[in-house]
């Protein structure tokens, strides 16, 4: 049985995230989406919020559990019994810091390896940030989240 | 007719943003250069004082208004019958965000295009942010800023 | 009256040559879609075939004209009162080719402009040559090119 | 069981394709090193001598098979029963090539996924053409190639 | 008697700062390692620390000096009669900033030369951010920083 | 005495090598400009013209030698007793490759540094390879190379 983790801040959870972990399902036996706290300060979401729109996100894929954790990526991997760390590679920005993490999180524990997936182009430019900025300038932000964020991100901004 | 819009912080303008300008202002009959309230925040400058320098530095650019807004860019360019969007690319980073903000715009609303115009090379590395920091430190920012931006820097520090 | 020009090898038009033509075709009056004839040698088609198929894709843009040159690019955008060099950019490579061109342009003429489009993203990585391998292994290209391309190569590569 | 493929051109194999290779074979069941024949002209070995040389060098690996193929990579994966192309990722100028090739694969058979693995950083900036030129001027290439490589290698300069 | 400045933030000192600084001291005739005050704010350990665990760190190299500066760095160069700025340079966003700075700084000061060095790969993506995180986290941090460094980092941790 | 490599093909020298050029001259004791020959192949200008061109070049910089090498450059360059290898960095795809060959150059004599030194911004986007093809079509280049440079494209041309 392969497990493997998808971790993130998910604040809150896009189209190009569930992009991601629908690949991610596909190819692994369980895939733990993984809220890190230490990224989840100063949000728009609590980590609570989070955890319930990912998994209102993730309902239609039977293998894939929505976790969160403290401490250090590659402990908590162990923890799991995980061998492999998602990551979706978007643009060259995300190039530079994502190997960055990779060949860190490879130095603290050579036994998790860390593999990229490409989402679908249309997301390649997508960010958690960007639909924030938009929601909250009153822009319709339906086409890069799914319904339940799309309704979230509404009441936040009301 | 055909209008344009450059939109931006300008905090303050540099050298750079009006060479982006005096381009434009070559391609289209008018150019509106609009100051972004939500990238207005904790500025060094007011977004009047922002203003103000603009119309200084743009006097002798009869096509070229000075403007502001709220909300969305694409409703904002909507509003004024603008249907191209300016944007000055100079480096590999700009080039990542420019994008971005360029497809999310085309997402938003297909019927605005946004145009990217090249700077002189030696405004490729130029910054508001780094003219600030060197004007803090009591430099010669007199090769970077129109003299009106120069003359408010130094204000401002003193 | 405003003139743009969109040089390239065309070897041959891809569905994301057309996109930025398109997009060209509604900011300027007219558009000359011109093939370099000092880029051309070595082609999979004669310049007279990529003038030829070109022509039949842009049928339905009445604005645009497909001509050929010799020599550099400013001298024919001179010849034909053209103000503006119309570029796709969709990638970092291009980025790096495409800025060292306009400066180039630039010096050589700095009355003629270069501005970037940025076609869909789902174009973002295709190009004629990849176009050109794919069609050679036999594999589907209708995604990539105009039905009248994908006709063409099928028959070069038969 | 899960089958991945490794395609290339290994002329020859260096020690970062086998660094991905064992990575590789950590994570899938079955991995095949598949030599592109298409790739493979005007190459400094013949696809039989880097076959040859590929089996020599993954003996160590029982779950890595070393295959060849002409055509579309999607269609002879599709043949193996493979759900899984496996690619080392380098640098940037690879980054761009190796998102351009996932992207076209994507759009030729949506159900074979492309990952991407990072090399050891020693491994980074390693290429088959800087060894091939590094060897061919009498330089010492030991550091960068399996014994078996260096070997070849040499004779062929020789 | 060729002077060369290392300028930073160093908070705190890094393997990958170390081994430039060792390359430094061998090219250069007497080399400072110097603190700017205005990047200082907000960080981990105060200046008088940082200073402190610099000392400590290039006790084996004889002619590098360990000072701090306020003010613009060309300016604080020119005082030390000190004739090259020294930077490693990592990655590509790396790039973009150093090549920002010192195209600036010789805008301030066409005498003062920047070069640029490259710390050894295993370096490559190492930083004094990421190092502060992973200690944070309680991660083992042994193999990034000089020991005395790791033993302050425990402490303002523990 | 500090000697210093400044390795290339300059087919032909440009205005960009020169600028890099004068700037080690200030920094080294002396400097060798040497023409590669494995990379002097297939080139517009035999090696003896590229180094007569570079000879009346650097004529006003009396510490510059200009010479030739076969074979690896770090063993030429011991040869000379020089400690440092100069290269000029302009642009992203110069950083990957400049990187992978210092790394290599690194990995084959730990004791040859390479040091990196910024062209003008008005050079950054300069290249033999494109002055050439401008020269080939008419185009006015004095503005990217010496004098004798220009000349001399204009008799190969002619």
């Amino acid at each position: 049985m392969r497990r493997a983790i998808y971790p993130g801040s998910f604040d809150p959870v896009t189209n190009g995230h569930l992009d991601v972990l629908e690949r991610a399902a596909r190819l692994y036996d369980e895939v733990f989406v993984a809220i890190a706290h230490n990224e989840a300060k100063n949000g728009l979401f609590s980590v609570e919020e989070r955890a319930a729109l990912l998994k209102e996100t993730v309902r239609g894929l039977p293998n894939v559990r929505v976790t969160q954790f403290d401490g250090l990526l590659v402990d908590y991997a162990r923890s799991l019994d995980v061998c492999v760390i998602i990551r979706g590679l978007r643009a060259i920005s995300d190039f530079e810091f994502e190997f960055q993490m990779a060949l860190m999180n490879r130095k603290l524990d050579g036994g998790v390896e860390t593999t990229f997936l490409m989402p679908k182009e249309e997301y390649t430019y997508l960010s958690s940030r960007l639909v924030k900025e938009i929601a909250k300038l009153g822009g319709d932000i339906s086409a890069f989240v799914p319904d339940a964020i799309a309704r979230a991100l509404k009441e936040k901004f009301a």
